[in-house]
């Protein structure tokens, strides 16, 4: 049995299953999308977590959960640990959660250890990190960082639901947003703890990883207008088939994600078609499609950027459709500050555990909390790599792991004043 | 103004629009799908307007709504005259309608005149002709020919209910399909008046078309099981992506149905196209493809058919994917009978209007009653070829001349004993 003083794999893991079953039951796999019930559930279930802990908790006018613990020294800056609790449509139980349980495991620790840091502890569990209903992500690391513009509250989704209502709705305050905004002068850093989502640390062996720089991700909705028509009548060399034109575009996606000099320079994904009329002897009139482009390489994206572009308006007028390409975000990668990069290793060094470092091919909360302070990441293995879907997996054992690694960094990083 | 006993083309128009109106409000153009409550309003009024015409009006086992006109000499077979009311999503005003108007029109005018026929006269509005939500078409007429079978009833749409089950709940009864079957040896042939939905009348500048032959239509449900992936952890070497697998098949079907000799040798379609999860950061993990081929040739069927079940294993192989071809319905091409065919175009020149021969590359009831008695169909002009969209149109006087050259075709076949 571990004392009350370490972390407690059992407990953590009894705790990430349990969060894992507050979930949308009429979807597959573990579905706690943002603005569902279910969330809005699973953010008491955690508000209790963390007040067991000794946290003191309130929610942020965006809907940003957070855990305080003062520090021993007065005036000192805050140490921020999070992640995020919302998953996608069909998702997993550890993507955000063992960062936010993680980080609630932490401070009880320190609690319990009777030996308080220096400086004030906040853990955080951001609101909707996964792409909402809205086509917008990271609703509350974009708000902390200033970043969710009154753009970004207009966005409506296809009932016509704006997102500053669903926001109020689900009990946040949208007219308050400013009031969510942290001041970087009183943040010393920032730590989060995910599982890879790739496969990297599982066919290395090792069992934690260190992350380098966080992708960036470009988002499009590309939207092609062709001629709704009889599927018997209209001859082809006449059909303006809004269909066959998204499918080319799915296609040159993936070329040109494959077209890549070195491995895992980027990648490229259409993982979302709608059609119009959509039935099987009507030619498609309208079609949209998702495009996602992922690279820790600000010049690759901006290459492939320009080249879905161009595919597109060729394409299009070689076919009679309309097509409209819309940019809906454009996030550039982001470097891990290389002094946290060099305290974490330093401190998962100390615990004689092996790690390496690794880049982030998912987005994630830190990227956005990289424009207050300096921020690092620590990454667990997964299974086979899968992610956003009900068969990610980490080991109990692997899971505590990384939250020892968290707690080892937080007491580091408690040591220095500045990075 | 024109005397009861002949065809009043204005008050024809107005039925046509006020059927039109009976509509599903929340879908776009003009939608009354089959087993919708407008479907079921709809067919109550064109109930009343069969009485107001002077026939016996009942609605037969699987729901079609037959109106009945004796005729003068007891014991002669029937001649039917008739089409279908239901429209595709988001269809037109035109597409079946002028058919089942027309049908009562001319059975309104031969009552006013005074003049009976021979032979009983039936008017026809059959159950269901557009494809459906569990994948099937011409239901009324499919059962009138023996072609409904149990398979079809037991075929489940996405929410699980079966035919059988629809079908009760519209009111049909599905026990008692056998009672719907007619006897083809008191059949003494089948007419129907229809739209195009192509363009050959129009630029011919050509009033009246005489269908040669109904083309064939070959449907494939193609599914494509990949894996559902992080859209930004897994490599592109690695993914196994159903959408991209669909998308090649969207492509592959066109390729395949342009690469074609002749001129409207056939045609080939997918409209439709559904994905799980089907969310932008996740590599869809599952698609599935309604595929069309029709074309008036079998063997250009019989060859598209093979291509397109070699090529989906092909590209399935070639990415790691799974695939299942099902094909769920197989009509053969039919060509409406040929003395049939004379007796429409001597009936149209006695008329004094010009006609040509035309082939059908929609499907139609007529294919299915053709399995019982001799076919002929009657075509009048569709502007652009436009068809199931909201933009269908065809002027009132073209719809008018249809009609009476449906009613000289009705008392031209009423002069014979057998075709």
């Amino acid at each position: 049995m571990s004392s009350p003083s370490s972390v407690d794999q059992d407990r953590l893991f009894s705790r990430l299953v349990e969060l894992a079953e507050i979930r949308e039951t009429d979807c597959p796999g573990w579905t706690r999308r943002s603005f569902s019930d279910a969330y809005r559930r699973s953010r008491g279930w955690t508000a209790e977590l963390m007040e067991r802990a000794g946290l003191d908790v309130r929610t942020d006018p965006v809907g940003n959960l957070l855990g305080a613990l003062p520090g021993s020294e007065p005036g000192l800056s805050q140490i921020v640990v999070g992640s995020h609790s919302d998953t996608v449509l069909g998702g997993g139980r550890f993507d955000g959660m063992v960062g936010v349980v993680g980080a609630v495991e932490v401070a009880r620790v320190l609690q319990a250890s009777g030996r308080p840091l220096r400086h004030p502890l906040l853990v955080a569990d951001f609101l909707g990190e996964e792409p909402n209903r809205f086509g917008i992500s990271c609703l509350g690391s974009r708000a902390v960082s200033g970043q969710l513009s009154q753009a970004h509250l207009g966005l409506r989704d296809q009932q016509g639901e704006s997102l500053a209502e669903a926001l109020s709705a689900f009990g946040s305050d949208p007219d308050r947003i400013q009031g969510s905004l942290w001041p970087s002068d009183r943040l010393l850093g920032y730590l989060e703890l995910h599982v890879e989502q790739g496969a990297r640390l599982e066919r290395a062996g090792v069992p934690l990883g260190i992350v380098t720089a966080i992708t960036g991700i470009h988002r499009a909705v590309v939207t092609f207008t062709g001629r709704p028509d009889h599927a018997g009548t209209v001859a082809m060399a006449e059909r303006r088939d809004a269909l066959a034109a998204a499918a080319e575009m799915v296609l040159a996606v993936e070329r040109m994600a494959r077209q890549t000099s070195g491995q895992d320079a980027g990648v490229g994904t259409v993982g979302r078609l709608e059609l119009t009329p959509g039935v099987a002897n009507v030619v498609a009139g309208w079609a949209r499609g998702w495009v996602e482009l992922r690279s820790p390489d600000a010049s690759w994206l901006a290459g492939r950027r320009r080249s879905l572009e161009e595919e597109v308006v060729e394409l299009a007028a070689r076919r009679g459709v309309e097509a409209v390409v819309e940019w809906v975000s454009s996030e550039s990668p982001v470097a891990c500050h290389a002094g946290m990069r060099r305290l974490i290793a330093e401190a998962i060094r100390d615990l004689g555990v092996r790690s390496m470092e690794v880049p982030s091919a998912a987005g994630h909360d830190a990227a956005h909390l990289s424009r207050l302070c300096p921020v690092g990441m620590i990454f667990i293995p997964s299974r086979q790599g899968r992610s956003h879907c009900p068969e990610e997996w980490t080991e109990p054992g692997q899971v505590a792991r990384g939250v020892e690694a968290l707690l080892a960094s937080v007491v580091a990083l408690d040591q220095v004043s500045s990075l």
